[in-house]
């Protein structure tokens, strides 16, 4: 145990009063009604990138107040303005619905984050089943935001109605803000943050985010998200496109410049070529690389899932670690370049690459742009171009990084413990969850995410699902976890 | 004078017998209602990339059927089959048009090939006028096809009409070859020009096309085209696409791979990098170093047209001869790959580079076939990658290249002199008319490149036009130039 662990003591005249058995038993006769509540959800096709799909959205918003309301839950839908659309016009943003169960001063104060919208989903993408009829198959409950986010925000709210219900006290007063734009950047979002900084996060003590998955069959609590830079690098040449045959071999080809600078991002060894780049991330302690060594994860079953016979590295820290820790450099595309099958012979007047860098600690998105610029500058310099190249960076998202010994994990640990009897694994994201990194920068509260999802879950993806026992299970978890909170002491 | 040309003498009994100026007379006084006639053809959207505009573009080749029939033409519309649609359906090629005027077995036969289809075109694309209705401004006449073909065509049909109107003997006997795909293609055409090739070309002497343009203000003659090979290097890895958050820093990326290999084709100063294609090419004899020094070429207006402050070389004969007689690469763009505006953050599993090296004598399209393949996938190997590289070279079109002092040219230089007063530059075509080759390759006869567009008149861009004096005095050059024609000695 180590120095902020101590601090966490269970209070032994609390435990005896907490009727688990009670709450974990309500919640397994009942579990065909969660079952048919997480079904009417996942029928709105609440998908944020389409705004003709703006109506199912603002729907699925009312119904996420209005069974937050019939539990007992102050409940409030916040106008965050509106969005601007590629023609000009603009089209209201979907409301954030926040509520509140109880404001008791004595008792510990979480909020849970979670969102309704969704990724599309088209039957024809090949779906084995109708992506907005929740259908079970193997224990399996097939449908889109089933895992990513609905049934977890639904098992959230099912723990507070199960209190209820059975007229148990909670123990501890529980916030929700429950969002409509996750997808799609969360619009709207940060805003309302700052904005409710000293009013609803006021008595917030911790914020619990659910929308993430476990690693592998064992469950597992995530302390870590990398962060993202995203650049465009433009290339712009003669004034119009030309035709190949026509002016190929006069002219300096903005295409050809780019892709000369593009090969010196990174090595085909995976080593970023950028000076510093490799220089900011944090060292790995050995401490760190006995955790790592601790985690369940099959190699080979990831290979599996990707679908190729070798990865960037063979073992399971390195891997682990450079899906999480360390930065990589990943390029995305390339526009204004022929893209479409078939041929075109054209010499493009301007071309943009966009590529990322995944941040982690101590890494600066500010320190960063100028590191990718003047590095990029100079190896174009030397190409003696008279093209011209920009470099920008249109998204400098910061990495987040919680203590994994904080009371919070220490809280879960246990609460694994009493329903899925396992020691969960600690393991990081290699995506960006910006809003975690908003929450720590804007309020100051400490943070954790708190999965339920399976690996293989498929968000984003076809045939998405939660399973039967990790929607029941997991609801039973966020009760225990309640009460796990409600004995941290305050300190 | 050179060996070739001696042969080419003129039969002065006959040169008294030609009545060029009544033939030009009647051309400059005809002149409206030639370009009536054209104004006509421009109204036909005949677009052949467009397959909604399919009746549009049959409708253009009855129109050019029955203009040539009106003048007493043996006029055929040649069914050359149909065309595959992505869909898995087909749709009627349109007919080619080919027609006859006279067969004295003592003259020589001509054959005109062109073209009635024209590349796509809209109003809102920038035109400054409607691109379906002929519209004069300052002596241009601006509209879609006006130089890109339909007015060489119309050029051409007048000149036999000329004739016809004053009831002069056609010195030679005059045949067409009109399609309607040559922009997407010329699909069917290859196939029809075998299947005639001991019928409808077994009488033929000579081709001429008049599908380019001038260099400059001064008239010129082309005796040369590039060939094009065009290749597909796809790099494919995982199964899916995947996210580069949760898969970044573990996956060897396509892109990546795809991105080192292209930056080994070509080096900043233009230098192709894949060994044995420079030494493949035909050298510069100082003969042809003095052709090149006599053309008139402004370095400026070529950077100004193009909008770029430098070009990959600065003198005349650099610049042309990498235009016209040296290969060169291009890299169009990359399928599979985000192209879209925004950005995405995905890791594409397959990508699929497009790109062309432009032919010239004495390259072989199939030994560059062999030396791309080999030397990518040499390149590719080094960089020890799990994924895989699969080149394919989908079009190996051969360069045309003619012997400029053939007597076709003299007759050329003649006609020039006779109605612009100058000597016309001799000069090749950066791009590929693949049909020249055809040709040259199935029907063994010699082949002309005589135009009479401008060397500004935007073919295949925005404000594509032909000047009223390009069009007119074009018609009088063809009046003269078939008169040269029949003046050539059979030998």
């Amino acid at each position: 145990m180590n120095s902020i662990s101590v601090f966490y003591l269970l209070l032994w005249t609390g435990v005896s009063s907490f009727k688990f058995e009670d709450l974990a038993q309500y919640v397994s006769t009942h579990e065909e009604d969660f079952i048919e509540t997480l079904r009417k959800w996942i029928a709105v096709e609440s998908d944020s990138s389409d705004i003709t799909k703006r109506s199912d959205l603002d729907r699925m918003m009312d119904m996420t107040a209005e069974k937050l309301r019939l539990i007992g839950g102050r409940v409030e839908m916040i106008d965050v303005g509106a969005q601007a659309l590629p023609n000009g016009s603009t089209i209201a943003l979907p409301k954030v619905v926040t509520a509140q169960f109880g404001s008791d001063p004595s008792k510990r104060t979480v909020c849970v984050y979670g969102h309704v919208d969704v990724q599309p989903a088209k039957k024809e993408d090949g779906w084995a089943t109708d992506p907005y009829d929740l259908t079970e198959i193997n224990g399996n409950l097939y449908g889109r935001g089933a895992s990513d986010n609905k049934g977890p925000v639904l098992a959230w709210i099912h723990t507070v109605e199960v209190y209820k219900a059975l007229n148990i006290e909670l123990p501890v007063n529980v916030k929700f803000i429950i969002e409509g734009m996750e997808e799609t950047g969360s619009n709207g979002l940060d805003e309302m943050i700052v904005a409710q900084k000293d009013t609803f996060f006021s008595d917030v003590d911790y914020i619990i985010i659910s929308d993430c998955v476990w690693l592998s069959k064992r469950p597992a609590m995530t302390y870590g998200t990398r962060g993202n830079c995203y650049f465009f690098a433009e290339v712009e040449g003669p004034k119009k496109d030309l035709h190949s045959g026509v002016y190929g071999g006069t002219v300096i080809e903005p295409m050809t410049d780019l892709i000369g600078i593009l090969d010196k991002l990174i090595s085909p060894s995976g080593k970023i070529l950028i000076p510093g780049i490799r220089e900011a991330v944090a060292p790995l302690s050995d401490e760190e690389w006995k955790m790592y060594q601790d985690i369940e994860f099959d190699v080979e079953s990831y290979k599996q899932e990707i679908g190729v016979d070798e990865l960037m590295y063979s073992n399971k820290v390195d891997l682990l670690t450079h899906r999480w820790r360390y930065p990589t450099v990943s390029i995305h595309g390339i526009e204004g370049a022929f893209s479409s099958s078939g041929s075109k012979t054209v010499i493009p007047a301007k071309v943009i690459a966009k590529f990322s860098i995944r941040q982690v600690p101590n890494m600066d998105p500010a320190m960063v742009e100028k590191q990718v610029t003047e590095y990029l500058q100079s190896v174009f310099a030397k190409r003696k171009s008279p093209n011209k190249l920009n470099v920008t960076m249109i998204i400098g998202a910061k990495p987040w990084l919680a203590d994994p010994t904080h009371p919070l994990f220490e809280a879960g640990k246990a609460a694994f413990k009493r329903v899925f009897d396992v020691e969960p694994d600690l393991i990081r994201e290699g995506g960006t969850i910006p809003v975690a990194r908003t929450f720590q920068d804007v309020t100051g509260k400490s943070i954790i995410m708190l999965p339920i999802g399976g690996f293989d879950d498929g968000l984003h993806s076809q045939n998405e699902k939660l399973s039967r026992h990790n929607y029941i299970e997991g609801t039973k978890l966020f009760i225990a976890y309640l009460h796990e909170v409600s004995q941290i002491k305050k300190y």
